[in-house]
């Protein structure tokens, strides 16, 4: 069993720069919780893209497609912006022989209350699980992406009604 | 969807008495790590048993037994050590018409670098993508109660050979 | 033995908005860590400002000098934003019959690997110990406002040439 | 400036081995410390001992001694477990020319809520400010070796009455 993790950019990996008093957008995260978790699976990290998720362009959503779709690993889990993960979700739905997980988090991972260690751990047993097809995982669930909202104010992912 | 959690105890729960130089088991740590996910369903927990997994009688189990059958939730995660993890999954065996994941953790949910967070939020998103049978959710996996063991040196759950 | 600390915001309070993807100024984290920090001496709080050191005006620092003045402990801590601690400290040198100790963090208290709590240990020594004047204290040094300067490439506080 | 630490065991450096469900010291945590804090003086870490405070014996003590002695360093920081830290602090105080800090945890270092940061960052200001002699660094406190108990319930040090 081999999971295959892109990282393209989003809160989860954000990083906090005191001189320009801003947050920006750091290296991935993934390879440290999944060293503390020890699991036991192969995986493969690649970082594709390192971008805000409302920075996210039609052309950053095909290089995410071209990167899935070659992939010889049939389960892959993307860590993505919760903003515009939605539209990414279903620009990835013409992908048809593989389980696709897009996962990301509220607060950065590198906070001590982050979110981002759960949902990761979710979407590892969500990819394993599901049959083929694209699926958002985060506030431990799992949607479909033309059945999910953003809820600002909740900082929650919910079905919509 | 509600899940229903119980906590009987183990390595997850650990804290650390410096009077004793020893640890003990604790308080659960399920709440807070629901909370700081911003988990989107309904949930119970129960703190059933404060047991070290090598503590667990038979009459331990059967209380387990008991109350995971009688409780109204199909859907239950249960918090154990993982010393003795494998015993009390064959033990649910029994019950048909529930899904049950069993997990827990190698270090304490209160160590910085623990695999609680996690293999909570895996287990979270397996109990609900999972058929109705027991099953351990942990090492960022998915295991059947007869086909695994505890790989004490690499600190990890493997498949039996 | 009573400290005295006023919070008046900085980085070390800096808390995470998703929804604009963008820090604010949240609450004090003080009585967070010295409850952590298990100390054995009275203390008090006060959330005094919650600005940007960048934003802050002379205005401000009138009030930050007005409420140590009025004080009635003379052992006093700050926490402030690290781009204009040294002015505040220089505004403060008028006070002769206190130690005023100004401290503060390169990264957000809330973040797993922020310098908050070891800065905040440091003043807390460092109040105790050095005679009347105003400090800041960070870097794990101690420093007189009128020779030293942040250095920003490398995160550190460091004595002029 | 330079600070050199010797590390000698204590809760403060505890580790958990799930294996045998019980805690054993592992390695020092003051570098990984030092680095988050982006300290800004010179440093040298020896670990000197892995002993649990209450298995300290006379001989180690002449240990530490010795090392303390024979350092050129004349500002010394001492991770050492909380039980007998007052003990060996007496041994140390014939040592006359240098400035000796005695700190540790109540809680391990990998713990969340560890007091460890805290205390190394009051060990760090106190071994700068304060003249020759032995001193415990520990709960925001500083204390003399004669003058100084642990109240195991309360978790602190406090002033012999």
């Amino acid at each position: 069993m081999k999971i295959k993790f892109f990282a393209v950019g989003g809160t989860i990996d954000k990083v906090y720069f005191d001189a320009l008093s801003k947050y920006e957008i750091g290296e991935s995260n993934i390879l440290d919780i999944l060293k503390n978790a020890r699991v036991n699976f192969k995986y493969d990290i690649s970082s594709l893209l390192k971008k805000d998720s409302l920075d996210m362009t039609n052309q950053d959503r095909s290089i995410i497609l071209g990167a899935v779709k070659t992939d010889p690993c049939d389960r892959i889990i993307i860590t993505h912006g919760t903003d515009t993960m939605i539209e990414t979700a279903k620009v990835l739905g013409i992908v048809k022989n593989k389980v696709i997980v897009l996962t990301g988090a509220m607060e950065p991972a590198k906070f001590k209350s982050s979110d981002a260690i759960f949902n990761l751990g979710s979407a590892v047993a969500a990819v394993q699980t599901l049959p083929h097809g694209v699926y958002l995982v985060i506030s431990g669930r799992i949607f479909k992406p033309d059945n999910v909202r953003k809820n600002r104010e909740l900082k929650q992912f919910e079905e919509k009604m």
